[in-house]
């Protein structure tokens, strides 16, 4: 069994879409971080760092924190959506740190800048608009000639698409992006990935 | 052989750092970030997300790019500095994961703010200021009781040493967080470290 922390948000439905297409048991816990609950003892106790997701997988007994760690832990323990050679999980491994170093990250504060710092910042905007639609591009021309990200579908496209999904959030389009855009439409048409983008909803 | 494609920052340091301390063949590129080298055809076709560092390994013929993707491959190809065990590896993992998706970028969005922008922002100085010694209380908190992020030494500490080597170049200091800075001091005493810092000096 395992207890899964987590919050509405791109980065806390990352694992619900692994746990439901691997169809692990699993119990999900709501840590409502616009009430702060991350920062609880009982929180930092599971993760240091005080952010969602984390799980606990009491089968063999260990602790995972940050999304990514959380998704190969899943892919290494059930042996699936990650090749099971170097070459082929290196690859998948290179797309979820892209999503962990910049994808995340440079959205998130795009969606920072955008609504919720209490001045409005014309410079941090535009910086992280245009570093988000260079994402884009990356991403777009990585789909150009396959329909996933490293081949078959695998966690690095579960990393991704929640922050993709999330783009209208953020007041940025998909429309220039026309092999993201249905890269993103198709994956929203699976029903693993419908059921963890609706957690605790 | 390796051909690692790098330039003098933190992130470029960190593959340079685990070749120094396994020992593999290596020979450096240099990528000049600072005359747009990275946005090159040739090197978009390394890494298409135009970024340092990166590396082609001959044998077997694989390119990898994002340099925590660098660090694990380079892990499981030569058995060393991360654990065999899935339990051990998940949490070598989950501290790449916790410096690639906070350490690095907030750290960066720091230098950014204070180093390069073209505008003073005193909004966006402050909230990459608070956010770096929030990650410092966090590392420091997971040093207080070993000497290595996870328990020995492994290549989280090596993801992790050379932004916190960069301190001083956001102007940042380590002086309140006394764990962290016994960590660096010791890892800076390195042979391995010291020259995997000093890659195109």
């Amino acid at each position: 069994m395992i207890d899964f922390y987590t919050f509405t948000t791109p980065n806390g439905r990352k694992p619900a879409i692994m746990l439901e297409e691997v169809g692990l048991s699993y119990t999900t816990h709501k840590i409502d971080i616009t009430k702060g609950e991350q920062f609880t003892p009982e929180f930092i106790a599971i993760n240091p760092n005080s952010k969602i997701p984390a799980i606990i997988d009491h089968d063999p007994g260990i602790t995972v924190f940050e999304s990514g760690a959380i998704l190969i832990y899943l892919a290494e323990k059930t042996g699936r959506f990650m090749p099971q050679d170097l070459e082929g999980r290196t690859k998948v491994i290179e797309w979820v740190m892209f999503q962990m170093a910049s994808v995340g990250p440079m959205m998130g504060q795009l969606n920072h800048f955008k609504r919720f710092a209490t001045e409005k910042i014309p410079y941090a905007i535009e910086r992280y608009e245009k570093e988000t639609y260079r994402i884009f591009g990356v991403l777009d021309s990585q789909l150009s000639e396959q329909d996933y990200l490293t081949g078959d579908y695998s966690i690095a496209d579960m990393a991704t698409y929640p922050w993709i999904a999330a783009a209208s959030f953020a007041h940025v389009t998909l429309d220039n992006h026309p092999n993201l855009k249905r890269w993103a439409e198709m994956l929203g048409e699976r029903s693993a990935v419908q059921k963890g983008m609706a957690i605790l909803q």
